[in-house]
């Protein structure tokens, strides 16, 4: 049996972020993301021909990198299915031969490349899978935990969950609440320092890994917790609704693309049409209630990046007549109305 | 890293079939369902003092079943959470000392126990663990499959979804209809000789472990998929959503326990009350509908034991006011109306 990490992970800046020749965005969450939240730890980003992909930070190779005294070689894509191409694998085993940590957040394990395991043992240098969840993990007992949660949901993957979530403690954090970012996925779990990489956890226990990740804490305490995946996916579902239900939220926020009209990269010739704003706002309702009666949505936040600058005021407020619920762009117009919602809508934060 | 089997189960009869101490009947359908369907294979039960199931065969001790020529000893509980007391492993040690095959379901791996693994050592028997899943299972595709595919699902764990699924195999091949029982757990699995144990795949692959689970088929063809868990079940609802969009079934049976007024066994002070049957209808046909919009339910299902017998016509006939599908006890009854109702929503079998 392999020996598995417990312990929350702690990665050595500065990093390198590898793109390799990655050509769909939504695929490349876990590197932009962590440029995004943790610009000032990312020294560079490594893109191989073809890559369609721009992080916007300065041009590194491997070499650069190692002069440069890069610590960390953040492998920062996901792709479906999580697989790690030969050609990844021959640079990725370059840099942790110079002595520098890899960092994975796919499926696949590192150290099953007998060519990047070699390069460890000769440099020293550690192979990081930050997708290995803790061992022992238990069933959900459903009991009502004390403290406060948000929950970020999706009308599909890769709309803004997490971002949304980081956004939303920030605000909190910035009134003088106590609030904690619990990070569910890769690029989540790279920026917090710890969390649960909740689908990598056995299925029997995707609850009880919500309930772990969000544990009692003071009445006044919010939890803001990375959604991952969405009820309406079909190849995701089961743990988006597991996540639901361990965590047990009182506020949900909804976040969707505006420029998506179908599910994500399904690797299929099967159309999957997005769900409307409300009828997802109420399949999760209904699901969230399940297990907290109380609970109910705060707001819609909006990646849309993909609509004209025209068009997006229109589109933001025809988002709002639909839900009743405040409608931003978290990016551009920030999470303050979301937060203002759940401050109108709790008798304490 | 640990060898896992690739190979479906091949399990060496006749059984003993062990129950331990286990109190609630509900924890013990691995034992009692191997005994309902395989009566012919098993030789015996073995119980502790305290022990509340009876399976209705021969009391047998270790000593026995080896004079009897047992050749495996199943372990016939599945407890929430899956502990193997110490006392059990005890025993079970002590089978595995004189040459039986130690045959369980549980979560944790017999490999674990120092005993067990000693014991095989010295007498070359085998620790068989059921819920070892197939690994580089992948992620759903959502594609539309060929064949037909009816579902078992649940107002609740432990509510005959097993049986009822294998009752209507049984009718449909006793009919000439091709049909194939699929297993998702592992009573299933032990009867079946092969499937998938769907609460034990890592949660991202669940919906693609049930689309391994009845690959594309003849167009006349049936699956008869065991459903696991229930979409209200705050600890296990992620499974049954997963289960659910990867069989993409034309036909649904729901199965429900007539005298269970809230959710089995949660470990837990919270009460769940169970959904009411058209509530269980309405979330499990949205969830299909999602991936196959032809998706209907076809009956229910109905554990009347609970009940006196003046009471039960009287329920059942409520029951089918309520949902308007033909509704069986599938002991009492067999499942022939629900194959009925097959027979005329589907234009081929």
């Amino acid at each position: 049996m392999s020996q598995e990490k417990l312990d929350p992970v702690h990665l050595q800046a500065p990093y390198l972020i590898y793109f390799g020749d990655v050509v769909e965005l939504g695929f490349a969450k876990t590197g932009l993301g962590l440029i995004q939240w943790r610009k000032e730890l990312c020294a560079g980003q490594f893109r191989l021909p073809g890559c369609g992909v721009d992080g916007g930070i300065a041009e590194m190779s491997i070499d650069a990198a190692h002069a440069a005294g890069v610590r960390s070689v953040i492998v920062g894509v996901a792709p479906a299915g999580g697989a790690l191409p030969a050609s990844w694998v021959k640079d990725l085993a370059e840099a942790a031969r110079r002595g520098m940590d890899i960092v994975s957040g796919l499926h696949v394990r590192l150290s099953e490349f007998s060519e990047l395991a070699a390069a460890v043992a000769e440099s020293g240098a550690q192979l990081i899978d930050i997708r290995v969840p803790p061992r022992r993990i238990g069933v959900a007992t459903g009991e009502k935990r004390s403290g406060r949660r948000v929950l970020a949901v999706g009308t599909d993957c890769a709309v803004g969950k997490k971002y949304t979530a980081l956004a939303i403690e920030k605000e909190m954090r910035s009134r003088g609440w106590s609030a904690d970012f619990r990070a569910t996925g890769q690029t989540g779990i790279m920026i917090a320092g710890s969390g649960v990489p909740i689908d990598s956890v056995i299925a029997d226990f995707i609850s009880g890994a919500a309930e772990l990740l969000s544990p009692a804490a003071a009445d006044d305490h919010w939890d803001v917790i990375e959604g991952q995946g969405a009820l309406s996916h079909p190849s995701y579902a089961g743990v988006s609704l597991g996540l639901l239900h361990g965590s047990q939220p009182d506020a949900l926020v909804l976040c969707h693309d505006a420029s998506r009209t179908r599910i994500l990269g399904l690797g299929s010739d099967q159309i999957y049409p997005l769900l409307s704003l409300n009828e997802t706002i109420r399949g999760n309702l209904e699901a969230a209630q399940r297990v907290n009666p109380l609970a109910r949505f705060v707001g819609v936040s909006v990646n849309s990046s993909g609509l004209e600058t025209s068009e997006r005021s229109g589109v933001l407020r025809r988002y709002e007549e639909e839900t009743g619920l405040p409608v931003v762009d978290p990016i551009i117009d920030g999470p303050h109305r979301i937060v203002d919602r759940i401050e109108q809508e709790f008798e304490f934060h």
